[in-house]
């Protein structure tokens, strides 16, 4: 029977972390929706009329650090043991700043569940106010410190501000 | 019996579209992830340990983008006709830019759609690449036009490349 | 070829609605928490350390009714054209009162997407109170009303209130 | 650069349990479908339609445990050691009686687990049923007890029964 | 700016139906799951101890439909109108047969949801008795007929039978 | 109150392994999909209008292998520690050959997980051919080898190839 094996370089594929020690994880993301000033003025009156944004966002942000998984396709599937969203309104810059704390103890690390974690409720923030601002922009979602792990800890030098 | 009917303003809703008539929708999204040059050319070269990186991402932003409604929370449920990711690579400005073109026929934009699948494919970028870059930033993601609805066809202004 | 049909009477389906029309459709549903004085002030008072009650129990209960077929095993897979949650806190009771109205443009009711969000809302009142209350009770979730469909409308005689 | 810091009291989160031990863990929850008396003998008798109910029933609270985390919000994922669901019917109450016990090692408690099997349970009998049968009510789904954990076990004083 | 535009060729899409009409659509498929006579001899008299085989198969196999297109990455997400599945024991082939039946009113066919369906359902009977038979082979997953849309009717030919 | 207990035997149920201990667990399952000699030469030149097909099944098996639990009813949910999925184009057989290794370190084996991986792949495959080819069969998934448990190894004493 002839066999032709097609390359495996380039497949991607779950890597193997078995052998890795179970330790404490965390990391940190942030990343900024920037809009009109009179959409921000409407999320902090509470105006919008599909409801209050930031609460929305927050659960969304959790819901999803939940399910990275699905969303990133080579993630390992694990137990989060924490998520919390924090938003701050950045009055003069019009702006609102997503930042979400993840927590597990496993194998891996959990960035990938901060980012997402970010990135969804950014979404949320944008689905929200659509109908009085599409021209929203989702900026500089980045990893601002993760610890835990044989990698080591990792401390972003310099953050992207909004305007980076 | 004694009611205390809390103030129903601000509690989030996913608004009623019943009377909208079907319609054929589209919308564009754009997103960019800025990186070290090395890691943008282990990218190019297919080095990446976990596999291809644009090939797992391109997935993860079709599939993303049929969970919308699980992944933004006061979304419709709606059914896609099409999703085409497309990615380039901008060689002097060390970046993956990604774009999702969306589209349905129903009685709600796809907007949402279109972005979450953008992010999907940012953060699926991110994933295949963090082993050697941690710094990679997800920069700008928006809605470039939309068609079809009542609210009319969207077209933004000028598109925020990735620097802005 | 011997063959032994396994008897398929009793045998669970997913009953085929192709042949009917599109036709709006509405369904409201309530359901009760009956929990401790204390408790329920703690809810009003935005005193749980894990957040506020009611707007978690708000995008559980949209959330839950989009994932209805996922949840329910023979529910048809539908598009929901809007879902709404309305929570009173019935003071001299000792419980919040959860309604949910979902509406749908298709071939089938929505009776269990309105069921869904309650029952949903319901277990997340419970999870965010229940550090300080374990006994509390969900209680007489039930169908108010539906229109559209073949069957005609339904609309209950006398609805169970908290203490039935 | 100005911050307005949106007040974090009230934001939900998924409290951190990082420190916690994995210890043995067991919830059993119950509730109960009421229903008109020959609904009750069409499911004694087999005769509904769609399917034997209480096997429909049986397989929606163990797939709907599993996915808890998804249906409330501010739950951790987990993995499940275990998931048992019972049936009884209540001949001269027209009612079925639902229980579901559920175990897990690891470091948060399993009462929104048992909880959200029992609530699946009942709406997929009432999915079954509805045809027939409108008027059907679940009612008084409650935690019968729990073991393990640092809060300690939990075993309700009296249980409420299908009357209460 | 120079641009590298990565070759779209070979690049997967969800393609565009917005311009197809809707159809009423079936599918048929066929597999088959073989074992030893003595597992066989088990499920006929329901001595496995996870539970009843087949009504679990029916359960998965049906809830496996509806979630098709977060299986297979390029599959749009469609409403279905009915999911049939029919379970026959082939006595003296020591196998069991498995076929689902699945409709919808769309733009796309829903031979994927049939196929998705008895693949789930095989895994399902697979699961039920691996403790007794870790040797049993799924085998022959086949369409057997679609109607409805563009591309006009299947039949197969001939059957791939168990033996195949 | 007079009761009538229905039989428990026969109800499914996810098995209780609270007292097992974590071992390392591994699984390789094995399976085949039968095209006309014309589909597999467009595979291998990467002339599928839908896009690269192995690049598209790679990525469904693993989604799908950390999916098992909500698609096999009686599962449990785990951690998956890795998951490689292999191709083969068996030249002269008018076959593709798909292998799937998954790895886990918990109190279950991962056979189920590696059978879901190769059929979503499988069904993959299928999708991404089926508009030149609706003939192709899906032959042969079976469980090659396990590893860790109480049970012990298992290895098939003779794979069944792709004709059996």
């Amino acid at each position: 029977m002839e066999l032709t094996h097609i390359d495996k370089s380039g497949r991607p594929k779950m890597v193997d972390v078995s052998g890795k020690p179970d330790t404490v994880r965390s990391a940190v993301a942030k990343g900024y929706v920037v809009m009109k000033p009179e959409t921000l003025q409407m999320i902090k009156e509470g105006r919008m009329k599909k409801g209050d944004v930031l609460s929305v966002a927050q659960v969304a942000g959790i819901m999803a650090a939940k399910r990275t998984p699905e969303i990133v396709p080579m993630c390992h599937n694990i137990n989060l043991t924490g998520v919390e969203m924090d938003f701050r309104v950045l009055e003069d810059k019009n702006a609102v700043a997503v930042q979400a704390v993840v927590r597990s103890v496993g194998k891996t690390g959990v960035e990938m569940e901060a980012l997402t974690a970010v990135s969804a409720a950014c979404l949320a923030i944008y689905d929200m106010c659509k109908a009085v601002d599409k021209s929203m922009v989702i900026k500089n979602i980045q990893l601002v410190e993760k610890t835990g792990g044989k990698s080591g800890d990792f401390k972003r030098e310099e953050e992207v501000p909004w305007e980076g």
